[in-house]
């Protein structure tokens, strides 16, 4: 029996709520257990200099917490000048797994910018962050279909991410801030909805896991994004139905090899 | 009429949730309009420098907006790399004006940190920062008192803050985004429950106003802060009821000067 | 009777060398009493980013002290690598005061960079820089009608600035930096030559102040500012003259409605 | 057949040279095929902050890329006044794969401040700086014990790392620049001379990977990092005996969980 | 004939004016032509780290330019949120200049901040600086004496600065902006009282120089420096008659050696 | 006798290995004694904004050392966020030192980044980097001119770099870093082939020194930097065979002043 009452493969209640900042093109705010992350998505109708007359779009993100987000309070990384170590690895984490499923060569010349700001943090907030800027992004990615903008939707599946790791000696998956302090092993999974591996990042810092471990924590990690990815899908409705649909002719030679 | 249908001296709907958010001491979700801010207050058991060894404690305030509070995506400060103009002049104003109703030779040697984080922008997010700021810090307070570390409540009186402003050469109370873009002169008024003031800052950068012009803002916003401070009584109310109270003897002196 | 000796409604002695900086296109040294400040007017044949195209000029202003300026030595802002919220604070008053009284759509596509440095500080700087940076401006702005680059001077007005306070429970014009930190209330306002305001800031951090008080505090820094603009038209003699002329037919309307 | 006609599990030709620089306490100079990497141990007497008074020592890393360590010069990350996210990333990584091996309670207050600069790179910086690294640390820590500064070698293990990745759809081990720039999965794992995985990081950004696929990967990353530590054994010599040698009591408990 | 009418070896009009800033310790407004720079001297009463303990002083200097005191307006320091390299190299040269004529270690564990500001520039304001600062140092350590807290005047001799340079093929000294801009050679040279040199720094980016050329411009600085130290003992006066006075026994052993 | 067992002429063990990197354009590894600097010469097609359009080239170079570089660590300047003082210093040195020997209007419009990078510093980091960097620049310039790219090298000469400075009262050549740390004058001085001077640094902070002392540390430094240049021939071999010739026409009116 864990901490809060929950089974080892069991997640956290999940919340999401769309259309959350009237802004955004896309929003959502997603709860994980008491993990409360806002995810807005931008459109911005030009790219990084390096994909300039690509003809190719690209997908970013931020991620930031605010100040009182965590049990004692976070110095601002605007107050201390420079965004920190660990800002910088999650929302590279975050952009590099969104443009996993995104046809970059189909959204033309425009930047989606994520944006992931975590209210209140109780561990996982960089998987929630992925799990709810999916939806965000689909919502901006959909809005530019609808519009005539695009002629499909450019992703080619669904996108979710789950924390894992070692317990007291145990596997247990969706750790909450209480059991992640300390978590022997701590690993985060990013998967498709198809059920490949986007991202694996585990760390044994307080103490290395065998081959037999790392194969019991993929499998609940499995679990774990499944249900998450169900979610989705309510969620995105009609715009759910676009993802993965045939792209067009210029992308037919990476989808196939795909 | 004005542009939502209100009334020349009548404010947005306002909304505060309290207890917003688990881990701080203090906390509110205030939306005015379509303008939403998370207010937390963070008790720190030390103060700056400047303070040390004086017995006497201090408030201070930082302000941000998530990038995408307003309707195009607003770069980060952290990414930037410094806080700007504008939002060192609002969090020195918001700390500036609680500070006026602490008595802080009464708090003893610690910091309050208020956070203002505005979610959603639609205008007036410095005046709706000011008046959730203040029940966050009173319910901060107000726990200090009730564990015993204060003997009384260190707040001598109420603080709420409007907008007012002069719009297609009228009068009116509470701008909206809209109505401020085109106003031709803009104030911020801060007053106490006893209807003082703490801070009056009004510009006319696109056009200078009259001794009469000032005296209808003026008079408008004494009607705002009133109903807002209604607001306020309704939330805090068992801490409310000891703002103003008597201070111990150290603080004789200043109070009857007051 | 005050610390050195004025009335209550009296400035401290008002000098004003103009020309000081042979480079600059308009430069004035002025000396309030012991504040002491070197402003200038630079013009620059671009605008920012923002109204590039717009055929619309642009005024900023620019404010620093030196080290030494103050009673003890002040770090500098280029060795913390960061301009402070106070600076900021103030040069952003000043650009928006002096922008109040020019026509930007006159000015043509070029911006006028205006610093305010102070030499010696003895309270009241950022009023003495923008009392300053007027004539410095007007004689910029002059030198481009003498040259026939503008047809006519863009100026509406004439602006200058003085503060206001309470101290020692009495309503005090121009406050010296002895008075400044004892005063209970504290008003910076920037007026035309007209007689309306472009901006107020009153300050009650350390006691808020009831609408008499403010009425009074307003009444004399009316008589501070009419003895400054005085001043001013003495220096910029033929300049002056120009002052409020009848703008060419673009901002016909924009003058009727003031 | 490889690039660079190595069989799909070869290493690249490997060369360490120790104490490589005079003044530090321990270096090694790193060559894994053209990617060259200067790695240097420095002890300080003393620890961060949040270890002051713990009695626990800390391990860390900082690593960069001389600017034409790459193809075309790369600007140097003291001139863009900010350490980049991949920097952090890596550097993070670095001093969380050494603290996995070291018995940080075993070392005293006294920090190892590991220093790993790339002199040439041609794909696996980050991995070569690990298995270098791990030597100069090792020197570091046995000057310690020879000094009789530590009683014991504070290493539980050794730790070296390899990265593999897919290929034109196949499984390679230690990817050259080139095979790295077109690789669809690309991951870096940190073992133990035990066999543990201390990191695994897998990165499907181009296409996500299978599960299959990730476990061929990882049987292919031992089969590297067991010739690696090979490599270790032969250099660090005498140091290495006494790797993962028994603890002093204090460290009892900790060993036993283990 | 030179530009400005100078013989070749001829200084431009130099002005001191002592006690230029009411707060200072020692401050001097110097003019070497056109050129106009504040000097301030401040009394800090602790030192740099490195000498904490040590029972010496320390003398630092910091060099600034006013945005207007160059022909077109320069960015400000602060907000490009770093000093440049010619700034730093100018105010590491103005130090360490004015230490070779100071016995830190009669100073007492204090420092003396000496803020070089140039309010005009037409060439030579480093030299300017030197010159100027030495007057400002000497004013703050005469203060020191009087007041009783140095015994002895802590200055080993007098000290000035010049510029020379080749110009149009000829060597002559004291360059003005114009004649600085098309020099084929550079040089500033800080010479003592008694004719030994300080610093010599000659550049011959636009064309390198012969050792006669070296000699021609030597002799040349000699005559200026000479010039300028004559007029340092003019505004000195009784201050200056303790410089190079017989040090305390703890200094006797450096003394002899000079 | 020299602490090192050197005659007070004599220069420390040189060693030159050539084309170190193997990206570079030009590349050098110099031994001087225990100070070892990686020098790289990469070419850039583009020019800094102040010579776009004239058709004129441009030399830079940058200096930094691997944090064990000096006998304790030294923090890196990227993490501090700003480059210091010193190496700003010696990069501008550095940079001035090799365009005087540059012909930067026959280097068409393209930029030479030449980096030095201090592997180990035993003293004379600054003269050993512009050695080196000379070898290096002149690779990179003679690849230019194999490729076709440029008609002739633009080299008027050789260059090299030596420190000379007063020890112990003795005018030495070459200072180690034991003999640095306690000379009373220190002096840099960079000559051309045909012995002229381009830099001429000479520092007496701990002891102003006589012109007698001067000849004599200048004529050390000649012979150093003749015997430097002679290794640089050795070296450069064919592409030195370049150096001096006759420029294009274009050139022709700048080589005869010369």
């Amino acid at each position: 029996m864990r901490i809060d009452g929950r089974q080892y493969n069991e997640l956290r209640k999940v919340q999401m709520v769309p259309d959350y900042i009237k802004h955004a093109e896309g929003s959502v705010y997603i709860c994980v257990g008491d993990t409360k992350v806002i995810c807005t998505a931008s459109v911005e109708e030009r790219v990084p200099f390096f994909l300039r007359g690509t003809g190719k779009g690209w997908v970013t993100a931020e991620y930031s917490m605010l100040p009182r987000a965590t049990q004692t309070r976070t110095v601002r990384e605007s107050s201390k000048g420079k965004v920190g170590g660990r800002t910088m690895e999650i929302q590279r984490l975050i952009g590099r797994s969104l443009r996993s499923v995104v046809r970059l060569d189909q959204l033309g010349e425009r930047t989606i910018w994520v944006d992931c700001d975590v209210i209140q943090a109780d561990g996982g907030t960089r998987t929630a962050s992925i799990t709810g800027a999916f939806v965000a992004l689909g919502q901006a990615l959909y809005g530019l279909v609808r519009s005539g903008t695009l002629d499909s939707m450019p992703l080619t599946d669904y996108l979710a991410a789950t924390s894992v790791g070692i317990v007291d000696g145990d596997p247990v998956l969706d750790l909450c801030y209480q059991e992640d302090s300390k978590a022997q092993v701590d690993m985060n999974v990013v998967m498709t909805g198809s059920g490949k591996y986007v991202e694996v990042q585990g760390t044994g810092e307080e103490s290395p896991f065998s081959p037999e471990e790392l194969n019991q924590l993929l499998e609940l990690s499995k679990q774990g994004t499944e249900t998450l990815i169900q979610y989705q899908k309510e969620l995105l409705k009609e715009a759910g139905t676009l993802i993965g649909g045939k792209a067009n002719d210029d992308n037919q030679s990476r989808m196939e090899s795909e």
